[in-house]
């Protein structure tokens, strides 16, 4: 169950879960669960695969329970959900799913707006959920995650403060959460950002607590700020298929970095994924034939991959003499 | 003339050369000449202008010598063009261009394909175009860049060794160059290969003689090889407004990095490039308006700047608060 064995940087597939949320369009429980298994298939180790938040608000993920259901017996896929509260992760808890993230945004006006609850009701759904997982047999308790949500930057509030992102770390942290992960909501930070965030929060919870990023590619910036997060030693890159999604509640922003395309800049710098590139590219054209044009980006899917490019993936057990320094 | 002072990065616009010879539609010298001296308001320090290359081959760029002598008027501005051997270069010196770049493209099959020449051929225009050079009173002279195309990989060929790509920098530099320029002409470089050449060719012809990149962002890696760029200590990269361009002689091969949001890049960083980001997108508003929609892409336009954004360029004298570390 855990996915980041093996490879340098794990990428969590966000697709299933902010990509749908985000578009029009309603997949079939079938369908999905077609598209995580072929991603998994790929060699992706790690896929939110939906949220449980009510139905009405958010219809096109009204089956995740069914979903969970069926991931969690993929082996080796780490099931990740998004719970925007207690209730919602009670429903993960019986579902199953082996990792549960409850977004807080740092803006509390974001956060009002977003799931109208404040800082201090968010921490409280915070220590609810913990209690919940506590109450679970050790070997059943799912990693539990807490997200900085808006962490650089809010459309609403403009700059966030860094002492207010390290607070809000620590507050998580002491309500019961397992770890924090940075996500740039917004698609507003900066490399350096992404370091000087990363280090602050490091500083007051240990390097164990906060291994993963979620970055937006709003402006273009994603796979810049991706460079940032390896250099600064984050581990584990969210990213969707055809860089669907982005938050449908922060005006202005849009647009995930696109699994293919990070996949291609880590194996092209010889950086393990454990991911096909190529099978990735297949299951990127699957799930495009049951999506409006618009809905998918990315550059590497048009492009094609460079003559005579192969990944350590792609040739088991050599690396890419291209990239070997 | 030099553009470098008080800037950190030195960001080169392309577009009225490399943008205008891959698109169908044609700007008349006019307009050309507007776009320049708007760009050159913004704060752009250094446009390559145009082409000295045969006009039947390139209409868009006929008119190069009547643009050339027209921004030459404006301060401050660096004037440079490309030229595609002796017979260009030396159009180039009786217009008046501040700095010439003869394009050797490392992939030999490529040079045959894209201008006809072997390297044997090319290294020769080279001498001859230093010979010119040298023939003009020094206060004349301009800088003589030889630019290492395909220096990252070959739609044709595949990998480019980079021992190929250091002797031909070395080459480049005994016929008379000035400097060398890396060109990842296809889009197949990454960020380890950005570090790696520019160390590998710096052993041999010292840092002063390598000082800027040209990428294009075929695959999406355009600002994650920036990163890189900046990261060895290069401070000179090109950049076309809206992303217009790419080598249109290399299949599969297409867009520039997107000069807005390079802008976006380094200001939200803290790294001073002289340029106003609102005043830039003025102008490929301006510039957008004279060309069809499928030309100009980038996200910063879409997106807009952050709430509350601002860059050492907009306040003058303060640094961004928010990225000051």
């Amino acid at each position: 169950m855990d996915g980041s064995s093996s490879v340098d940087i794990l990428i969590s597939e966000v697709g299933p879960r902010d990509g749908l949320q985000s578009i029009s369009t309603i997949l079939d429980a079938d369908r999905k669960c077609q598209w995580i298994q072929a991603e998994a298939a790929a060699g992706v180790r790690e896929i939110e695969v939906g949220s449980f938040v009510s139905p009405k608000l958010l219809p096109q993920l009204a089956d995740t329970a069914e979903v969970v259901a069926f991931a969690r017996q993929i082996p080796g896929l780490t099931v990740a959900v998004l719970v925007p509260n207690l209730r919602g992760a009670l429903g993960a808890l019986a579902a199953g799913a082996h990792k549960l993230t409850l977004p807080l945004s740092v803006s509390e006006t974001h956060s009002l707006k977003n799931v109208n609850r404040t800082h201090l009701q968010m921490l409280d759904e915070a220590r609810g959920i913990a209690a919940a997982i506590r109450e679970l047999p050790a070997t059943d308790r799912p990693k539990f995650e807490g997200g900085l949500s808006t962490a650089f930057g809010c459309t609403l509030e403009g700059q966030i403060s860094e002492r207010k992102v390290v607070e809000l770390a620590v507050a998580l942290i002491e309500a019961g959460c397992d770890e924090v992960g940075l996500s740039d909501t917004t698609g507003y930070g900066n490399p350096r950002q992404v370091k000087a965030l990363t280090q602050a929060i490091w500083r007051e919870i240990g390097e164990e607590r906060l291994t993963g990023i979620h970055l937006h590619n709003t402006r273009g910036q994603g796979l810049a700020n991706v460079m940032a997060a390896l250099d600064v030693g984050l581990t584990t890159i969210d990213a969707s298929l055809g860089g669907m999604g982005g938050c449908p509640f922060a005006p202005g922003a849009s647009g995930n970095i696109v699994t293919e395309d990070l996949v291609y800049l880590l194996e092209a710098m010889g950086l393990r994924t454990g991911i096909d590139l190529n099978q990735l590219l297949a299951v990127r054209r699957k799930v495009d034939q049951w999506l409006p044009a618009k809905d998918m980006h990315g550059f590497v899917a048009h492009a094609g991959l460079p003559r005579g490019f192969s990944s350590p993936t792609l040739t088991p057990g050599a690396g890419n003499p291209a990239t070997a320094q």
